[in-house]
């Protein structure tokens, strides 16, 4: 296949590619709107019905509402809020993370989160968690401590309405059965009976949870319920012990996430505050609701509303903020996600900061001691990670749904199994080694619980051009570590954060262009094949036939799969690099195996046929014919016949010797510098560093700091690179070898050609004739060198199609000259005997040659002709020489075809496939160098020493003058 | 030069080096002892008498005594003790870092820092640190708050023997002048007066030093000076003071250090205790005193009293122990350096491991926000960092001098001067947060200061065969931060571990190699230009003669530098790599200049010797001589002259052409592939990893994995690795190609012999004469390709030297070819006649050489003989041609030395070192492999064309023949 030509398929395949792409941008845009809403409906619509028709559990109606909520308040986000945000008149709600304003007679308490009543008020509980306050009488003017009773002080009243006792001693305002007494008393503590041991229940008028964690055993936990009002506090720590034990539970049992589960179910769900779904008030969110299909709509529904680009004023870094709770229940503070928190691994700042680089894949893992764990994480911090959607003074949230591995739902770890089946939820921790003490808090834990795995996945909207996203999924994977010796114990976390889009549109545009281009390329081999049938002048279809069809449908398939792999690597590369709106993220290692197949192929049936080629080149017939003319012009005025002085001549024989030894150097000279290729490849991907181009992130900088972070490589990307590089270095060299060097410096073939044309001097030409092994000869290309046959051209090279007369006679004399099999190695004494009879033949093909040159055999005349544009494009001849053979003029030097020189392609294509294929095997550009140069030294020496032998054989040319 | 030559000459240099270095360990290993001792005393005395004469300030006896205690108590450690390892009666000195035994009446406090009286008793002050205690008279019963007086108490006792008061009221024992009241009073503190401004002075009694720190402007530091009895905790302030001072003082301020000092020297030195010479008892040990050379001598006369080693039992790690204490001078801890305190950069744990093992050069850099170090740092904490010597249960911590730097005396940065003139200290910190703060302790630092650099630095005994080092030094550069912006300022620090050895005595050895095979290199150079300047048979020593000389010793010079160059190298390599124990270190970046020049001089001096040679090839003259016998046998029977033939038969021609065409294919033939070398080293160097062999540490293992700590590379190193190897696989290249592949496959020399041989197909014989260009010529080389001039050899090429007249005649002859300038182009229509006068010419020498050869001339006939063994090892003949011309049999093709193929030796050196130059300057072994590749192509190109040219202009072959 011509450079030329297979250029234009590839050029024709890049465009098709890309114009799909760009129809479906332009078109799609449009469409976008109201085909997303069809399709939600839609999914909606039908996982409805299945759900309705396969479970029965949960009221129909909840899931009416969802869709109704979920139609009208989209997108959920929530304002972010700090307590210091909150009025002096409003307490900030833990569970909804906002600020509520205080009732009468309150006023905030000092941490901000809650509202207590003013001095000298008590609490008078009601249903929510809302409280209002009642002045206390007279007679009982203080406020017990818990607030919720008046008594009598036996000394004064602190600051607070509070009873007061000298130092050292306790207030005592209730009895052991916890009734509040008339009038306080103080009492002094007894030193026995430790300060905690003090009955200090507040064990009435609790309405949701009072919690006392009882630490039994390894991993036991017992909640008490008790029914009463909300306490926030409660609640959060009745999570925070589900959140602990992995949002993990089963209906039968009563552990913390069953009793969760159980208030939270008890609560109305109210449609007065929009997006509220999958909360309660007071309680804190943990799950996304059961129901199947839930995971689908959260995830991949309705984008974020926030763009993100590569470059430019838009989103580029994106910050993920936390609301951090302890153990308790309380809340602490807001913090950035990132460094001190979800990001175990030790790093520097630079580092670490690209983890909140959109596009770019990041992955941190390393092994920590569990000994430096216990250290920086005393005790477990919970966390509510939410995206920040900007917005200066009203930034808003969104909450980042997360998906526990671990968790257990009824003892399926439904999490591992399809998306339909997930089971979202809220709040996670890094390190537990609370929950695994034994007996005491104080005591060393018999195992701890690690994130051992944290990764933020962000999937972008299908044929989106403003780089909407879905909401990012947060996976977490809880390893536990059984403390058997805490010095030496290590565990291994991870960190990263991935991108990923649905391939599965670019996947069938790929099928398409295969199968497209698959399918002309069936009928340029089919063409092919008609050719080589003609030629041989053969019509049945045998198993050769169809051997041989296969074999240039190899090679052209091989540049199928080749045009596509390198359109579709390109189109990555340029696509995912260079735009500033996000509209393509690249494929993820997974979806690659197929890309890798499609190059594997690629690089198979390219081998396919470079072995054919080479299989072809060394075992082509040659003969070369000195043959000089009766009317001899030497410079000397002696009449000698031209007969006698071709028979006994040494002249002819070191001419020939010359020119054959000159065809066996240009065997393996090539249009292009091969080293030179790997080396300058070598360099620009290595040493200036284009091979930074394929990292799986959005910069298209060639030089990285080495205080970067350096994220992992893209197959895709690296072949794209690769290929790209390989085929442009090799365009380039091949104009400079062609056009510049070939004029201005020297050109073997030209040479070569330039060689056997100084008849002036020599007074005769040569022919070289070959024709590609084959069972009938009627077909030959001839390098005939004296200037023209006809006048006044000067055209040197033809190709040749003999009339079946001449074709005869041609292959008798040709049978008699390989009669003998295999040349005997030349011994110093008895070379010319043995040498005569085939001389005898040469003799006689250069004589029956010469008269048909001469037009003396009026039976076998021939004519000379140029061949038609749309013959030389399709590689066929429509003309079949009846009457006279016909000579086509060839100034394109189609004789190269059996020299490495006419396949300029398929080498570099064979060579580019394998330096890719090693490379994506070794992951090293490095190696994948040095093996395509040792493989190009193998060929080349097989190359040119098969075919030494062959031209030696062939040529009756001892192989001591093919040097 | 001759590869076998020089390989003889380098492995000569090689063993010089190598024996010298083994003669020092074995003869000094035994010396050593007395030598060390000598050398020592020797040094105390010149010094002592210098200081003496010099300054008058010090007494002489402190000296004599610093000296009898350096010779009597070496080397001075410490046991590691921590407050747990005191007995129930001993209190942890935190001055000495020792168990100290509490007198009678006495018991350890309850932080077992120090000794307090029993209950009841009263403390007495002495002179010293340790206190005695007497029993309170039973009319006043009470012991003082601060246990120095008996008192009279208002209520009861409490259990420690103090009085009591009711919760709320302070207990007051003096009068505001300090006074000692004789009952004690109950008071109930005054709202308005906070807490800290009761008076509370101990102002009485005091010894040594109390501390009142005013924090009045930035920086302002005032120590009230007290005289008392010393107070560990107040002196240990007062130090921590001097060293947030940066341990700078002047003798006329009266700054913490003055301070300090003042007491340091009213100190008396007692010899109570062994090696305490810098330290007083109860004083923090802060400095090693202001003599000059004090730092020589304890950096560099008693090494560490242990070994270390690479891999065995011995030490590989070692561990730093830190004592650590706050700013108000108490202890808090004993810490291991390294993870939490020393290296402030983030880096995974295994990477900082690596500091601490021993031979790696560790270096980490990163830039820390100002407002982290806030948060981890909130007060400065103070380390006396140690050594741990180990020992198990006694183990043993030897005290690191500390370089700070910053430390001014007398405002001069005395530190940053020569050796001779530093001031050591102890104590150092990372970040000091707190003397920055103007007003208050809690508000804002108007600046902070931060410990940016932390190098530790070791350095060998010479001739060590133990791993023996001097104390190691640790060097401390501290940086201001003025705060402007606290978020946004960063602040850059380093922490460092190096190794070092006194290179002296390597670079004296180098430098002797240099001279002594400098000297054989002129010699052999002398001799190179005698033997040119016979074969041209001139006897005048003009300005060719010298600049032939200077060009014959660049080349011979550039084999010493590079023979010795490369030893070093690889003694490098071998000696440090290779090593258990350690002997030797690295020589560091700025130690290595002179190898790099010495590299630098040898790549100059190798490249004027192969644009020498380059110049001189293709310059040489070159003729062709097809000179066929005439008793010629031709397969013809028929009989023709044989000088009618020379004349008219284009055979000649043909055949000529021919082996001026080979003869151009072979000029850039060279032994090895140059391509593959390449290709070779890079896969050893970055594929298979040898480059990491030239890492700074002393692993030898070839993989690393990125978890790992990688420090910086060698530059000796990386020339050692990257030369041996290209000198290996060129070794191996050129046996395979001249053993192997010559014998088996090809061999394109013997091929070119062989063509111009086959004189059985063309009855004659090819003379292929070349002489180096030259004014006169009475030596060349030939190429007589007929078997043997006599009869039964088969010697094919031949050294000719010839008799003045043959040489005269032949001049003769060649300058009537060489008369016309440049040959002008072949044009197709002028070609023949444009030739003619030059056949003719050619024709003349092909007839005289051929009757010379005949022995046709008597006159100037000539014998063949074979050189002497010795003539061909020094390349010069010592018969002088007087009667008879004398042909050489040379059978190891010498005329190879006019091509590529005859220099291997240099091609490669030159290649050897273009590449190690790009190396050393890029680091980067892929950059100076592509560059040597494209050195190579170029220089190949060049070579190529000229040598063309040249042949076409000197054997008057078409240029169009020479493809």
């Amino acid at each position: 296949m011509n450079l030329t030509v297979l250029f234009q398929v590839w050029v024709v395949g890049f465009f098709l590619l890309f114009f799909t792409h760009l129809r479906h941008h332009v078109i799609t845009s449009h469409k976008a709107l109201w085909v997303k809403k069809g399709r939600t409906l839609f999914t909606m619509a039908t996982e409805t019905l299945q759900f309705v028709v396969n479970r029965h559990k949960v009221p129909v109606t909840l899931f009416i509402l969802m869709y109704i909520d979920v139609l009208r308040c989209q997108p959920f986000t929530i304002p972010f809020r700090t307590p210091s945000d909150c009025g002096a008149e409003e307490f900030f709600d833990i569970s909804s993370l906002s600020c509520v304003r205080c009732g009468p007679n309150q006023r905030r308490s000092t941490t901000g989160l809650s509202c207590v009543c003013q001095s000298g008020y008590k609490t008078v509980t009601t249903d929510k968690a809302s409280i209002s306050c009642e002045k206390c009488l007279p007679n009982k003017p203080g406020v017990t401590k818990d607030g919720f009773g008046c008594i009598r002080c036996p000394g004064g009243l602190s600051n607070d309405g509070k009873c007061q006792c000298p130092p050292g001693d306790v207030l005592v305002e209730r009895d052991l059965n916890g009734t509040l007494l008339e009038e306080a008393r103080c009492e002094t503590c007894d030193e026995d009976s430790p300060a905690l041991s003090v009955p200090n229940r507040n064990g009435d008028r609790l309405l949701c949870a009072g919690i006392i964690l009882m630490y039994l055993a390894v991993l036991c936990k017992q909640v008490v319920f008790l029914q009463g009002f909300s306490n926030l506090t409660a609640c959060q720590a009745l999570g925070n012990m589900c959140v602990m034990n992995m949002h993990s539970f089963s209906s039968a049992s009563t552990d913390a996430c069953a009793l969760f589960n159980n208030i939270f179910r008890f609560r109305a769900f109210t449609l007065s505050e929009c997006s509220q779904l999958f909360r309660r008030a007071n309680l804190p969110w943990l799950y996304y609701g059961d129901e199947p299909g839930v995971a689908i709509r959260v995830l991949q529904t309705d984008p974020v509303p926030i763009g993100f680009s590569f470059r430019g004023k838009n989103k580029v870094n994106f910050r993920l903020l936390a609301a951090v709770y302890n153990v308790r229940g309380e809340f602490l503070r807001w913090e950035q996600v990132g460094g001190q928190n979800l990001q175990l691994c030790p790093q520097p700042k630079t580092k670490r900061a690209a983890a909140f680089s959109f596009g770019t894949a990041y992955k941190e893992s390393c092994v920590l001691s569990v000994a430096q764990l216990f250290a920086t994480h005393p005790e477990p911090l919970f966390y509510d990670v939410f995206l920040d959607l900007g917005g200066g003074e009203n930034t808003k949230l969104l909450p980042l749904p997360t998906l526990i591995q671990n968790q257990q739902y009824n003892g399926r770890f439904i999490n591992q199994e399809s998306m339909n089946n997930w089971y979202l939820s809220r709040r996670m921790f890094l390190v537990d080694t609370l929950s695994g003490r034994e007996k005491s808090t104080s005591s060393q834990p018999k195992v701890i619980r690690v994130a051992s795995s944290v990764k933020i996945r962000f999937q972008l909207v299908p044929r989106t051009q403003e780089g909407k996203v879905f909401p990012p999924l947060m996976t977490v994977t809880y390893t536990d570590v059984l403390i058997t010796d805490l010095n030496t114990q290590t565990v291994a976390t991870t960190f990263a954060v991935e991108y990923e889009m649905d391939q599965s549109e670019a996947r069938l545009k790929t099928d398409i262009a295969l199968g497209v281009l698959g399918g002309v390329a069936v009928l340029y081999s089919l063409l092919k094949t008609i050719s080589w049938k003609r030629r041989i002048a053969s019509s049945f279809i045998d198993l050769e036939t169809m051997v041989k069809f296969l074999l240039f449908y190899a090679g052209d398939l091989a540049n199928v799969f080749f045009a596509v792999t390198v359109g579709t690597g390109l189109y990555w590369l340029i696509f995912y690099k260079a735009q500033q709106f996000v509209s393509v993220l690249l494929p993820l290692p997974a979806q690659e195996e197929q890309f890798v197949t499609y190059i594997g192929c690629a690089f198979a049936l390219k081998a396919v046929q470079f072995l054919h080629k080479l299989a072809l080149q060394v075992t082509v017939d040659i003969f070369l014919i000195d043959w000089e003319r009766p009317r001899t012009k030497t410079n000397r005025s002696v009449p000698v016949s031209g007969e006698s002085k071709h028979d006994t001549s040494p002249v002819s024989i070191w001419r020939t010797y010359f020119v054959a030894n000159e065809w066996n150097e240009i065997q393996t000279i090539r249009k292009i510098s091969p080293t030179f290729q790997i080396m300058t490849v070598l360099f620009f991907l290595e040493v200036l560093g284009f091979s930074n181009l394929a990292l799986r992130d959005p910069w298209s900088n060639l030089q990285r700091s080495p205080e970067e972070y350096t994220p992992s490589y893209s197959l895709t990307l690296r072949y794209g690179v690769a290929a790209l590089l390989w085929l442009c270095i090799g365009l380039l060299q091949v104009i400079f070898f062609t056009v510049f060097y070939a004029h201005f410096v020297e050109d073997k073939i030209r040479q070569f050609v330039d060689l056997c044309s100084v008849s002036n001097v020599s007074s005769g030409f040569l022919c070289l004739s070959y024709h590609i092994a084959a069972l009938d000869t009627t077909f030959m290309e001839s390098l005939c060198a004296q200037r023209g046959l006809l006048p006044n051209t000067e055209v040197q090279t033809f190709q040749v199609s003999l009339t079946s007369r001449l074709g005869m006679h041609y292959k008798k004399i040709q049978e008699s000259i390989s009669r003998r099999n295999q040349p005997s190695r030349l011994t110093d004494a008895s070379t010319l005997s043995s040498l005569e009879p085939h001389f005898k033949a040469y003799q006689a093909m250069n004589h029956f040659l010469g008269c048909v040159i001469d037009h003396a055999h009026s039976d076998m005349d021939y004519i000379v002709k140029d061949k038609l544009m749309f013959e030389s494009v399709i590689g066929m001849e429509f003309l079949e020489p009846t009457e006279k053979s016909i000579f086509y003029n060839d100034e394109a030097h189609t004789f190269s075809n059996v020299l490495y020189y006419g396949n300029e392609a398929t080498l570099l294509i064979f060579d580019t496939l394998f330096f890719c294929v090693v490379d994506l095997g070794s992951q090293s550009f490095l190696l994948a160098a040095v093996l395509t140069y040792v493989q190009q030294v193998i060929f080349r020496f097989l190359r040119n020493s098969l075919g030494r032998k062959n031209l030696a054989n062939k040529t009756l040319v001892d192989e001591r003058f093919l040097i």
